[in-house]
């Protein structure tokens, strides 16, 4: 089959790969329908030192499963399934109290021998545990918002629940990327009255007002908290959908005293500022790395029925032949995110 | 009147210091009939650099109303009141959400001209929002219970209750100084089935175990860490009322994914480690500087009724004069907490 290996940052190369085969009798092969790239993904395309074997790139898909494990019992050749970004057995300790990213038996895609998800087809382990039927036809126009499932709409709504979003908040959404703005929907479903986004690219924040932004606030740093500040007076529940030291310091100074940050971008930092000042502020540090398998069939019905339309954050389509344009296009912001068809 | 002054580091004197008077139409000058010195007293003691003037100390007291100023209503000359270790208006928004903490027009006692507890008299600003009523005698029994109100116990109550305790839990506390052994007060009061307490005092510990705590850890470090995990196989929630890095070591060696810390020591760090790891579990780094009057009426039923004893922790009583020996002997750790009669 084909799929995309990173080499090193910079070098992404879509070439032949083994075709997956059933390999544990909890696996599942499943052909892809559509996959994309993560923000995530930009991270290793920016720094990953360069390597002689590649990694095999891709943890958001959906497809079609094409065979199954002699254990396999959920799911039979011919269904539709999306995958969360990350495969668990939805039966350990963590899986049953909803915490699927640290599942016992979990991993990550394109890491010890799992393929990845940008490429014609993966083995997904545990295929019982972490694939989740579509009940719609593999052309649906819902498939975007379906494919969202997989990871910026299950991690928006991650960080809008750590935050402990309810009817009639007040709430900050730092960063203007795919999960900015899902976090956006996420709060306005879960009955934010005002969201402030905090973005500087006007077709991104634009499109965060279409989903449920109030405001807008272009500005950055010192002048970007002022105006937030002056615009809410400090805000209880802020998600921060970056992942850097400024996204933080952001939301650290725009936050109320006694609020709460939910962080969902993987932070670009080992230290950060939780000394004197923000333990006199009670300031709450939440969230993580969503739990993306527990909310799929949660969010589902809003998909099913229209009531969200996170597809909205796919931009632009590649063929998987062009995906090194895709990372490129993505990495220059040209593309807010890419989805792939293989 | 006499009252107890810090110069610098190791540096206590006890002396002259004006009597209180009214200032303001919402202040009250209160008779102190006990106060105590505070672990976080020790942090200045140990390194506050020498000066010429001096700082006014304490922060937990309990006293009688003296006199009044013209606008305060809830109280009279007479009454026994509790001091919470901050003053607040109790009506501005943060007082409102129970953050008392962060009162719009809030203080500390030992700054901006507010005497400190550790003397013959203070004059409070806001008394009406700050001191609450006693409903037993002068020299009642139960002072150092209520005493403890004032800061340690309700300071206890913060983390449990950010923490999350709920009937069942088990929780781990790191630390067994007065807020620690208070913590463990706090979380079997809250229902927790199991507590284990991180500490190397045995006099300490075996008080935290009549306290309330099933398991005490007197390892430290990574070893600390090994025996409280085969003991709980990880912990999800987490009290740390130490302060320390390496106490928040422990707490996020010891915490369990997804689980929660609650931070009640002053951090004696800038900067913390809030990085990839921490996010990839999801842990939750959360409480702070207690709204201790947001506390009081609520804890105190259970102070008179003699269902917390939080007073346990005064292990020593030093009359006024001999606020100096107080701070030797906690900080060369001979006393647990020291409480001081005027």
């Amino acid at each position: 089959m084909r799929a995309a290996v990173m080499y090193g940052a910079g070098d992404v190369r879509v070439e032949d790969r083994p075709d997956p085969k059933i390999a544990q009798p909890t696996d599942a092969v499943v052909r892809v329908v559509a996959s994309c790239v993560c923000g995530s993904d930009l991270w290793p395309y920016a720094s990953m030192p360069a390597t002689g074997t590649g990694r095999p790139m891709g943890h958001e898909f959906l497809g079609v499963v094409e065979e199954t494990g002699a254990d396999v019992t959920g799911l039979s050749a011919g269904d539709l399934v999306v995958a969360p970004f990350t495969y668990s057995d939805n039966s350990c300790d963590y899986c049953a109290e909803g915490l699927h990213i640290s599942c016992r038996n979990g991993g990550r895609y394109g890491f010890d021998g799992v393929d990845g998800g940008q490429g014609e087809a993966v083995r997904v382990p545990h295929a019982d545990g972490t694939l989740v039927r579509l009940p719609v036809a593999p052309d649906s126009a819902l498939l975007p918002s379906l494919l969202a499932l997989s990871d910026v709409m299950t991690t928006g709504h991650h960080g809008a629940l750590t935050a402990g979003v309810t009817r009639g908040d007040t709430v900050l959404v730092v960063g203007d990327g795919a999960v900015g703005l899902c976090s956006v929907i996420a709060a306005r479903r879960l009955g934010a009255e005002r969201i402030v986004l905090a973005g500087r690219h006007p077709a991104r924040t634009g499109l965060g007002r279409d989903l449920g932004a109030t405001d807008v606030v272009a500005e950055r740093g010192e002048e970007g908290v002022a105006r937030i500040r002056e615009l809410t007076g400090g805000v209880g529940k802020v998600v921060e959908a970056v992942g850097t030291r400024p996204a933080l310091d952001t939301a650290l100074g725009a936050v109320r005293d006694g609020g709460t940050i939910s962080r969902l971008g993987v932070p670009q930092y080992e230290q950060g500022p939780i000394g004197p000042a923000v333990f006199m502020r009670n300031i709450t540090l939440t969230g993580g790395a969503s739990p993306a398998r527990a909310y799929i069939e949660h969010l589902m019905p809003d998909v099913l029925d229209g009531t969200i339309t996170p597809g909205r954050v796919f931009d632009e389509t590649f063929a998987l032949g062009r995906t090194t344009d895709a990372y490129r296009a993505m990495a220059d912001r040209r593309v807010l995110k890419a989805l792939i068809r293989p």
